[in-house]
């Protein structure tokens, strides 16, 4: 992983790069999370091996739609697909074959190379909120996301310990035109971050930007040779892979970037309204995507991406945290690992308009389900307010903070010698208190974890405090770690070349606001 | 089961009663969860069996305090203990050969015998919150609770669904003189609901109220030969057993009513500030306690119970929902199982002072791990705020809402023809939408969960709606089912009686307050 810093270096960064990273402030960040917990495995074999044939059912008997997309169908026709107009007949077992050469893990370098992560195995790397085109906070409401929203966030990010990832589209930055917007968040997440960021899926030239943009970043070689970026390619469910995914997908794939190939599912709508037909089709839409991105390059490194909501039959509006997304979380994480394919799904999901009571029973049911059900990859880890359609600020400092509990439950439980304790058992004897006996000297500052943001101090305290809400210490939070905020160093050629490749890019393209 | 209605019909209730409960409203009530899913076992062999190795060595060299209770010491002694002053030494082995006369599983019987429960094996029964002297709604704010207060959290866990159990002491009605208000307390459970409840422990006189008037509620017979309490007994950790809680245990114990034998742990300060080491004191301490209710009486229902928060190491506060909770939970499970004993943890536990964000992360953190950890009874499953100081209504009803989602999780996925769902698959195919399919309108109805309390609708009509928060929907749901509460049938005649031994037994005390 010291690649990516002699990447840099070795391209032009010298002594000004060094001189640099030093005078920058050192954030503590966690490293991912390496479970060293079991899974929770909430399907039985039978169940498993059932969803496995239908799935292969499906691909053969149903098929996939490439739509608008001739290079594909070629493709698929190449490997013994039997092609009809757009839709690809897949036999038995050939999706499954053509993904074995994607592989169970892969390093996602960060320019810091100490925040680059490994995604498979029995890591959980944690990434934030993707998508909301609002934002809301205490003062402000909920309004549209502009650019300097978007910078805040990265800043959020970088500076939250539990955060691995710095995400992608944290808020859609609306104030910049559409054709024009990727440009100034990769230049964000590559400029006031270090930690690994998500390159654009909304076209095949953005996801060039991105890969070209990553050149400069981390050098022409080393960019061009290792896996910089992990892009989001949602699967049009049902059974429907789009051009624009599919052209980012194909530039991606062919670049060794990682993609996380992710049916989008609003269940009851886009899958069945059963666990096990949605885990089916979600299936299926994984094998027939991945292995396309294999097709494209065999090696590409790829996640099993599944995002699957239910509804509210009634209103048909999506709904979060249910027990049913659950259950589909955990059976999705058994048919990637059955797969070897790192796994994605979960995040901090919520349909809450507010960052209240129900914003936080369906965040945290999502996050224990993620964490226990085995995912690599988590993506909306914080931030995610209302389905998605808002990203808040102090919900994402809330989030984030949950995040550490993650990373406490997964390093499991030690019983060596000092856990076991006995010397203290013994020391205290019935009726005493543990407060001042010497085990609880030698290990009180670690024992416990501790929230960085919610209130534990007794009612008194707090009433004097002023009887603040979690969403107003939340707002705390953010003002504090926006004010103290400080960029990482960036060698100043680099920082020029980047900003020159976006001043130019934007030079070349008119203003497009759809 | 029936034999409880028979009891009490053959005592005298007769046509009256039957009419009683013709004509009162009938309110839907889940069953107890009986899983249908794994339990999570996060400890490995080789750490349980430390544990339980060192547990034999605490109750062997260290021992346990029974205090002020010579008899309990002579019991002890009688079977080969070491009683040294309060001390007891127990021999390795003896306390876990004594647990085994203890069932793994037993009926608490309700007056409506379709509301008893059975508590151990895969099941789990839900509790509302116990003990808090201090309630809070959205109008009134903090305060001291009343017996009114009382009645209206019995009326709510009446009316909850998802809710198996009416519990015992849901706040502590501070109106009513200490030594009297028990009386009042179990004559709410027993007319205002239906649902099984808990019996005083608070003096072992007040035990023994609870014993007489379930002879009336149940028929004397009936009573005397089945289980119709379960209750809560709290060992004064560490290692001390105190006269009122054995004095209660005792009377339970000795009449066959179960008790939940529990012990009470502010980590860091109660126990060691590890997991392994607590899990070691907790499982000596049960097993102490166990092994003392089976000398009382052999084949008296137990239930293992573990009461384990953090603390906040800077101020001493009680910390709720945090990873060291969980593996504390999830460890217990795993040992309570092993003894073959019924489990008690988890609930909605928080910190929190306002039903707020906090409050909701602290409780599903919590629920979730109670969920997958196998506990069987769950006490303060809903209501419970500021770390126990505060019975919070609004809080009650979004917990309470929140346990329909552990009913779904517990109850596994079916994968049945019908829930493969491969007509569906088929019938919509690629690019379509599965709204109006032939398998949606067979199963929509039943395909989701759905909360009773929480807004999922489009942003504009919540705003329209008054942009409420999780509390204020909360605070109109406690207004709805207050306001069509109605009490079920009682027969007259038990009706009469149980007043008046409440009338009696006041009039032979002066009112205390302390």
């Amino acid at each position: 992983m010291t690649e990516a810093a002699t990447g840099r270096r070795g391209r032009g960064g010298g002594g000004a790069a060094r001189r640099a990273a030093r005078s920058a402030v050192s954030f503590e960040s966690a490293p991912v999370i390496a479970r060293n917990i079991p899974n929770f495995d909430m399907l039985g074999p039978e169940a498993l091996e059932i969803i496995e044939a239908n799935a292969e059912t499906v691909l053969a008997e149903v098929g996939v739609n490439f739509v608008n997309n001739p290079a594909a169908l070629d493709r698929w026709r190449a490997v013994g697909a039997d092609v009809q107009g757009e839709r690809v007949l897949i036999p038995r077992g050939l999706a499954r074959k053509l993904c074995a050469t994607a592989p169970g893990s892969f390093v996602q370098h960060a320019r810091n190379p100490e925040r680059s992560v490994e995604i498979g195995g029995r890591n959980l790397v944690l990434a934030p909120v993707y998508g909301p085109p609002f934002v809301r906070d205490l003062d402000g409401g909920r309004r549209y996301a502009t650019m300097d929203d978007f910078r805040n966030f990265v800043k959020l990010g970088y500076m939250s310990k539990w955060l691995h990832h710095s995400g992608g589209t944290v808020c859609e930055p609306t104030d910049v035109p559409v054709n024009k917007r990727h440009l100034d968040m990769l230049h964000a997440h590559m400029t006031l971050s270090d930690k690994p960021f998500m390159g654009s899926v909304t076209e095949p030239s953005r996801a060039q930007d991105s890969v070209d943009m990553c050149k400069i970043l981390f050098g022409e070689d080393f960019a061009s040779n290792n896996t910089v970026m992990t892009s989001l390619i949602n699967i049009n469910s049902p059974l429907t892979f789009d051009d624009t995914m599919m052209g980012a997908l194909e530039i991606y794939a062919a670049n060794m970037q990682a993609c996380i190939v992710s049916p989008f599912i609003v269940g009851g709508a886009m899958a069945p309204v059963s666990v096990v037909g949605t885990l089916t089709q979600v299936l299926a839409e994984v094998l027939a995507g991945v292995a396309y991105a294999q097709l494209v390059r065999p090696g590409a490194p790829v996640i099993f991406g599944a995002f699957v909501t239910s509804i509210d039959m009634n209103s048909g509006a999506p709904t979060f945290g249910t027990p049913e997304a659950s259950q589909i979380l955990y059976g999705a994480g058994q048919l990637a690992r059955r797969l070897g394919l790192p796994f994605r799904s979960g995040g901090g999901l919520c349909g809450s308009k507010l960052p209240d009571a129900q914003a936080a029973y369906e965040t945290s049911n999502t996050l224990n389900a993620a964490l226990l059900g085995g995912v690599n990859f988590m993506l909306h880890a914080c931030g995610w307010l209302e389905g998605g359609l808002v990203a808040s600020f102090e919900k994402f400092v809330l989030d984030a903070d949950q995040l550490g509990i993650l990373h406490r439950i997964a390093a499991g439980v030690s019983h060596d010698e000092e856990a076991q304790a006995m010397d203290a058992i013994r020391e205290v004897g019935p009726g005493g208190h543990y407060l001042g006996c010497s085990h609880t000297q030698r290990n009180f500052q670690t024992a416990f974890w501790r929230s960085d943001v919610l209130d534990n101090k007794p009612y008194e305290t707090w009433s004097e405090e002023g009887a603040r809400s979690s969403q107003q210490l939340a707002a705390v939070r953010v003002k504090k770690l926006l004010d103290t905020y400080q960029q990482p160093g960036l060698a100043p050629d680099v920082s020029e070349a980047l900003a020159a490749y976006v001043a130019r890019r934007k030079a070349e393209m008119p203003d497009a606001f759809v």
